[in-house]
This record gives C-alpha cells, sequence and structure tokens, in this order.
C-alpha cells in the first residue's frame, strides 16, 4: 500500500491530507455549490457523495450541484433520496432524480453542455465552492490527473476554494497522459483554440492546480457503472443502413470522401448502434471528434476503421470496459479526452466540419427537434451535447425509430412539444422507414419528405390529413394551431396517439 | 464620363464588357441560382434586377434567388410580381414576397445567416450560376470592391459561372478600403479565423476573382433605399432604461467595465432605439461587432462613445445616410464590412464575448423566442442573425414591447408558437415593464421571474393562473398543453388574446 500510495501521491506534502470520506464530507456545507466530476457514468467520485449524503442526514442540508453530465455509481439516485439537492446543472439521467424535477423538488438548470465552463469562468452563475475530483493520481507538482471523465473537471478545480480529491484505484495509472487540459483564454484576451484536427494536443495532462487548495484526498476502490447497452435491432440496424447509403451518395457527389468527416454520435443505445453499424460499411481511417466514446468507438478501432478519437469521457458496457481498460496501452495513443467546454466547443466543431449523429425524442415534419421533455412537459435527461454540435455542424443528423410503445406513440408529431433543436439546424432526419435530407428545403417540402420517408406506417394517412388542412390555413410553416399538439393531448387521455 | 469610367473600372481590358442591364439580364436563364448583392436595403444591384423581371415577360423564366438578407429599392417585390421567383433564401423583408411566401407560391428557405456561405462553399445547396454584385468600383487586377453591404457577395462571386458587375456611381469611391474579404478554410485543412477584437482585419479590400467571369458591367447611379427608423418612444426608453440599469448592476459586480463588451443589435427600431439610446449613459469606448450598422452607430461614434464598428452592412435613415455618405472619411478607420459568414461566424463571436441584443416577435413564459412566423405559421421575416448570434453570444438578450396592437396582443405567452431562439440560450428578457434575468434559473424560476417583470399588467393574472394550473401537472416545464396555444386560438377567433 505505501508503495501505491506514493505513486498514486506523488507531491510528498499533500500525502498528510489523506482522510476518510465522512472527514472530507464536512467541508460541504448548508448553501454550498459542489462541483463533481463525472461524466456519463464515467468519473464520478464513488464514497464522497455517499458520506455527503449521511453527513446530510444530521444537518438540514442543501445544495447545488454541478458535474459533467450525468453520473454513475447511484449517486444522483443517493443524493435525492437524501434530500441534499437543491439544485443540479447541466445534465442527469438518473430516474428518481429525474422524478424530484419533475415533482419540482429539485431545480434543474438544463443547459447546453459547452455553456457551463463559460458561465462559470466569467462569473455569470455562483462560483464553485468545493470540488469534488476523482482522480488517477496527483502529479509531483500537485496536478490531478483525472480518471475516465473530465467533463468540468477543471474549472472546478481551479475555481472552487476548496478541492477534495478521489483517488481510485480501480483506475488504472495508464490513463495518465490521455487527458489534454486546456482553458480557453477571454475577453479581451480571447484568442482561437489551437485544435485543428481531432488529434491535436493543445494543453497538458492534468489540472494544475496551487496544492495549498486540496483540502482532502480519499482513497476508493470501485469501478464505473457500466453502461448497458442494447445490441441492435431491426429497427437500428434500418437506420445504418439508410445512414451509409446517404453517406455513400454524399462521397459519388464529391462532398466526402470515403474517410467522411469527424464524426461525433450521442450518447445511448440508438446512437451507439448506428456507429457500430459503420464496422460494416466500406468507410476507412474515419475519426471520431465526440462527447462520450462508446463501445462502438473501441469496435471501429479494433477493426482498424477508425484512427482516432477525441472526447470528455469513456463509458462503456461491462464486458468492453474490461476488455479495453485491461488492454489501454492498445489504444492509449489514438485518444484523447479534453473538458467538455473544448470537446463541444462551437469554434471546433464548426471549424472540424463534424458529422453530428444525435437521437431525437421526438422530431416534427417541419424539423423541429424535442431532445429532452416527454410530452414538452416531464424532464427526460437534458439537452446534453445535442444543441452544441447540431448548430455548429457540417451535417446534423437526427435518427429515431418512428415509434415507440409498440405504436402507440409516434416519434413524429404534427408539432412537437417542445424545442431544443429548430428546423433551422436539422439536416437529416432518419426512422427506420427512411432518411429525409432537409437541407435547402423549404418548410412545405420538409414536411413532404418526413411524411414520405420517416413517418410510421401507421401514421402516415393521419399526418398527411393534417398536413391538407393546415395547407388550406397557409403560411411559411402551416399548422392547425388548435390540433397542432392533439396527438399528445390524445395520447395523454387515451394512451395511443391513435384515434 | 470618361474619366470617372476609367476610375471605376480600373482593368483595361474589362472596359470592353459595359452593357445596358438589358443585355445583362439575358444571361439569366431558367432555373439557374441567382446569387445578388444586397443586405437589409443596403448594397442591392439596382437596374439588372428589374431587366431580368422584364425580360421574365417574354418567357416562361424561374430562378432561385440568393441574398446577403433582405433587399432594398423594392426589388424583391417586382422579382415577385414578376412570377420569376420559385426559391428564395435567407432572408426578406419585403411585404409583396412576404405575401407569396405565405401563400406558398415561393418557397422561401429561412436560414442562420452564417450558414449559407458555408452550404454554398460544401456543395451542400446547387451552386450559383449568375451572380449580380452592386459595386463602387473594379481594381486594376479585376477585383469586385463592394459597396454598403457585403453579404454573401464573395461566395456568390467566386462561385458563379458568371459575373454581372452593376457600378453605382452614387456611392462614393470613398467607400473603397472599408471592406476586409476573407474566406475561412476548410476541412481537412480548417484554420482558426484570425479575429480577436472587433478592428482586426485579415482580409483583403476587394473580392479577387478572374476577371474573365465578368460578363458585364452596368452602371446606374440610384441611391439604397433609406431605411424608415422609428424616434424612441415611452416604450423603448423604458427598455433602454432597464438594460442601462441592468449593465451597470453587471459592473458592479466586477463582470464588466464601463466599456462593456462588442456590442450587436438586430435590425429594427427597437434594437436601433435601444443602442441610440446608450448615448445617454456612463459607459464609453465601446465596440460593435455586429451584422447591420443602423444610425445609431454613426450617433454614438459623433458623440464619441464608440470607437469602432464592425459589421456586413450600413443600413441608414435618409438624414443620416446623406450625413455619413458625406463625410465618410470621418468614419472609415473605425468601420469595417465584413462578409457576413465573418460578421455572424459562431467561432468569432463567442471568442469577442459579444453582447446581443435582438427583438423578439413573441417569447413564452420559459424563455423561449420566436422571430420569424405570426402565429406558428406566418412567415414576418426571417431568423436573421438572431439565431447566429444568440446562441454563441457572452449575453443573450431580447427585447419586446410587452403588447402590441393596442394590448390585444400579448407579447409574452403560455407557449411560443415557433421556436427560433430556445431556452437554453435566451439570457435576458426586457419589456417596457422590467427585465427578467433568466441566467442559471430552472424553468418554474424563469416563469416567476418573466411574469413579475414582462408581462404586459393587463396579461398578469391570466398568465398566473395559466402556470398555476400547469404547476398542478408537474413537469421540469409545466403546460397545460390543451391550452398551451390558447391564447393564439383566442386571438384568430376573437381578435384578441383577452378573453
Amino acid at each position: 500500500m505505501d508503495e501505491v500510495f506514493k505513486k498514486r501521491v506523488r507531491m510528498p506534502q499533500l500525502r498528510e491530507k489523506l482522510m476518510s470520506a465522512a472527514v472530507a464530507a464536512e467541508y460541504v456545507t448548508d448553501g454550498m455549490t459542489i462541483g463533481m466530476s463525472g461524466f456519463t457514468r464515467a468519473g464520478a467520485p464513488k464514497s464522497i457523495p455517499f458520506a455527503i449524503a449521511r453527513h446530510a442526514d444530521y444537518q438540514n442540508l442543501k445544495i447545488t450541484l454541478i458535474t459533467g453530465a450525468s453520473l454513475g455509481n447511484d449517486v444522483d439516485r443517493v443524493l435525492t433520496r437524501s434530500g441534499i439537492l437543491a439544485r443540479r446543472m447541466p445534465f442527469q439521467s438518473d430516474p428518481t432524480l429525474r422524478d424530484a424535477i419533475n415533482r419540482g423538488e429539485v431545480l434543474y438548470i438544463d443547459q447546453n453542455l459547452s455553456d457551463t465552463s463559460e458561465l462559470l469562468r466569467t462569473n455569470q452563475i455562483a462560483p464553485i465552492d468545493v470540488a469534488v475530483i476523482e482522480a488517477v493520481a496527483i502529479t509531483e507538482t500537485g496536478a490531478i490527473v483525472p480518471t475516465t471523465s473530465i467533463g468540468n473537471n477543471e474549472i472546478f478545480a481551479m475555481q472552487a476554494d476548496k478541492v477534495i480529491v478521489e483517488i481510485n484505484l480501480s483506475h488504472s495509472l495508464e490513463l495518465e497522459g490521455v487527458h489534454d487540459i486546456y482553458i480557453p483564454s477571454h475577453y479581451p484576451h480571447g484568442a482561437p483554440i489551437g485544435i485543428l484536427t481531432p488529434s491535436d494536443r493543445i494543453g497538458s495532462t492534468a489540472i494544475e492546480i496551487s496544492p495549498e487548495k486540496i483540502a482532502g484526498i480519499v482513497f476508493t476502490d470501485e469501478p464505473d457503472s457500466p453502461s448497458p447497452i442494447l445490441p441492435p435491432d431491426e429497427d437500428t440496424s434500418a437506420i445504418t443502413g439508410h445512414l451509409i447509403e446517404f453517406f455513400k451518395k454524399e462521397i459519388r457527389l464529391g462532398r466526402m470522401t470515403e474517410h467522411l468527416r469527424p464524426l461525433q454520435s450521442g450518447v445511448g443505445t440508438i446512437a451507439n448502434a448506428v456507429m457500430s453499424g459503420l464496422a460494416d460499411s466500406p468507410f476507412s481511417h474515419m475519426t471520431v471528434y465526440s462527447e462520450v466514446l462508446q463501445d462502438s468507438t473501441f469496435e471501429l478501432m479494433d477493426m482498424g476503421k477508425l484512427d482516432f478519437a477525441s472526447g470528455t469521457a469513456i463509458t462503456l458496457s461491462p464486458h468492453r470496459a474490461e476488455e479495453v481498460f485491461a488492454n489501454f496501452g492498445r489504444y492509449k495513443n489514438r485518444l484523447v479526452l479534453r473538458p467538455q467546454g473544448i470537446s463541444n466547443h462551437p469554434e471546433v466543431i464548426r471549424r472540424l466540419g463534424v458529422i453530428a449523429i444525435n437521437t431525437a425524442l421526438e422530431a416534427d415534419i417541419y424539423g423541429n427537434v424535442n431532445s429532452t421533455h416527454v410530452m414538452g412537459t416531464h424532464m427526460m435527461n437534458g439537452i446534453g451535447g445535442s444543441g452544441d454540435f447540431t448548430r455548429n455542424a457540417y451535417l446534423a443528423i437526427f435518427v429515431t425509430k418512428s415509434v415507440a410503445k409498440g405504436g402507440r406513440i409516434s416519434s413524429i408529431v404534427p408539432m412537437v412539444s417542445h424545442v431544443d433543436n429548430n428546423e433551422h439546424d436539422v439536416d437529416i432526419l432518419i426512422t427506420e422507414t427512411g432518411l429525409a435530407d432537409l437541407r435547402g428545403l423549404a418548410p412545405r417540402e420538409r414536411a413532404q419528405a418526413i411524411i414520405n420517408n420517416c413517418v410510421g406506417m401507421d401514421y402516415r394517412a393521419l399526418m398527411r390529413e393534417y398536413v391538407a388542412e393546415a395547407n388550406l390555413r397557409g403560411g411559411q410553416t402551416p399548422h392547425v394551431l388548435e390540433k397542432a399538439l392533439s396527438w399528445h393531448q390524445r395520447l395523454r387521455e387515451t394512451g395511443s396517439m391513435l384515434p
């Protein structure tokens, strides 16, 4: 243990900061804003949050919790149950927390993931009091080496009065070197972010802060929660098929080469299945400039299809995690993890000409996408990076199955009940029934393309009827306002969007 | 005339390309895509469009017309009446064209203004066949010096097979030198855009193309249409007052200095009045990084309040235009005009930390903004640059009067009928009744801030009633779906949103 300890805490004077999670938790007091590491199940601290929750039992504690994105290891569930969460941003995906948000008990600020660090850096939201950061190690100079995600760690650690580091022995020291920590300069001294290709490194491999700010070091040895990835099904395979045919056509038209362009794919089963499906494509030497690197990233690397991947987190299924982290050296020189303010930065996404592939919760016939709100009111997870990528991408693609809940819900509706990504940005919509290329189309043309290609077969006649009635009313974007949300109302009243 | 001719067409071999507008118009044939100069009434060609419309009488001519933004000098009206317009993008503001769009007769693609040149450059929409560009002069090397706007001129001229130049003698040769033409490099060779402050120049003062592409040169002598700017009224003064108080508070909080940050303001009376109002503020040495430079820009310069202004067009009232262009030397070294792909580029807007002030057509209690569609269906003008700036700004501000049509319309509604700028991006909402600072607020808090500060007095009780009922249904963003658009329906049925 002594040898391990020295390797993990390499600055000698910091070794005296070793403490239990329970003691570290006492730094968190009522009214504080806590910045916590973690992005889509990867890299969340695994003991201090629970100690904070227990500690909350003894006092009336309410905090604002800011993370990278969602957390694994039941952290959000336990913190919600402890009643400690007053405010939460910028993303979550925990069912218990979600319910508390939708009951109005936890105030949730659903943010574009590139924005949080900028708001903090420019002092537009309350500053971080305590940062809780999972780390692989602390270097000779007191710099913090993150684990499987960076998220907003760099701004949390730099801005906090006190930093608590949770060194997790379950993460291999081999992770050191994969990170690229860069803090953009700022008005009036703003300078370009020097990333010209996905593999460019512009920063340091650890988060450099004054070592005096490190108030406590806690050791743990628990792996990240695995990400449950469902295997591709008939529908996701059909979606992938449409996408591959589309890319082939773009190549024939001279718009891309068979290396495509840097790819981003959203979190979750459908987007991961689509990326995995590119294994059976003629495309080669692909690159990824994305947010979360899922199983598909490593599958494509293993097949020799993918040259390089840039992200802010590595979130894998149990089997894949075991395989990747046991052989991390095989991948390390083809990977970089960046702060989410950089992985999702408009400047870089636009410059690289990223192809963005995200999942729509629902879309409408004019190409507006709802990424967040069930029935326009109830939060699912959050917009995440979908907005950052969609609005700056070379090609913004949304995928969804045409129907859900055994056909009772149409994913394509007359008017979405909430808009996260709007008609001005959405280029391509794909369901298992087909692909609609919306580029350069006026709204009336978009409606035809989407109905003819993407709407589920059971809903096409119904949708044509709606459009016919709307067209009689005229306008650039025809609607029958009193019926625009009627499919949602029918679902609410009868349990199905079908009449 | 000979001396004038030589000064305006400085490359001798191009002088033989002089022709009448009628002859030039014959280059335009059925099915073509025409790129035409002009941005918000400034810099549109003033004779060739009319010759094309006349020429259309003799044949069945249908074209796609792409511009910078709206056109002055009745060009859109005359082209619409001639029946020549099949498709139009990316912005317009002409009543005759608007009606044709809303009847579905002209297909209108309403685009973020930074996107059009990228779509053309990457060959994602049909290429330009003929470019018609208003110019001050053609240089010794055949380069085109634009007039009072650049818009998309650079990409039109570079991409077109044939370029027709309309040299307008009413524009002073002094305009030469004010432009900064820069074409961003491209995947896989994308490089940073080197603008670090609003005054940085990174390109050339004229559009450099192969002189052989210049198929015709036509002379005109007609000024730009003036822009009707209404004087500030009580409501716009109140809006400005709220904004100034807000800026003062931000300065007290240490977030800005009294120089503010580079300012953008949308086109139109309210935004111009707000900018003019900054004359009576304690702020000094301000800068502008915007799209359209209106009267207010020059008023602030004359008062010594504004150090520098960057835009893509100069659009002035008759009186102000006379004054500014007669004394252009006084302003020239404090101005730069850029292509709209650069004035509106996400990379630069984000780097400069622009304060964006745009006008909302309607907004809702959660901070979503409709910038385009009356009653969710009928196009007003288009999104213009509001999206480019809002989503990348340091501070995204929307202004609107709380009511319209003598109080029969509330500009703040339960749910907007169309979303152009969404809740994730809108930071500040101002009406004459007050200012809502939405930064860091959850939707339920935003609703309170907006109702208490921005909703018109006659609508507050009604809105509180809606919110109370919505809250009973729960959710992150509570709504009563069947009533969310009921205010619009009531307006349609009764002529007023008031019950």
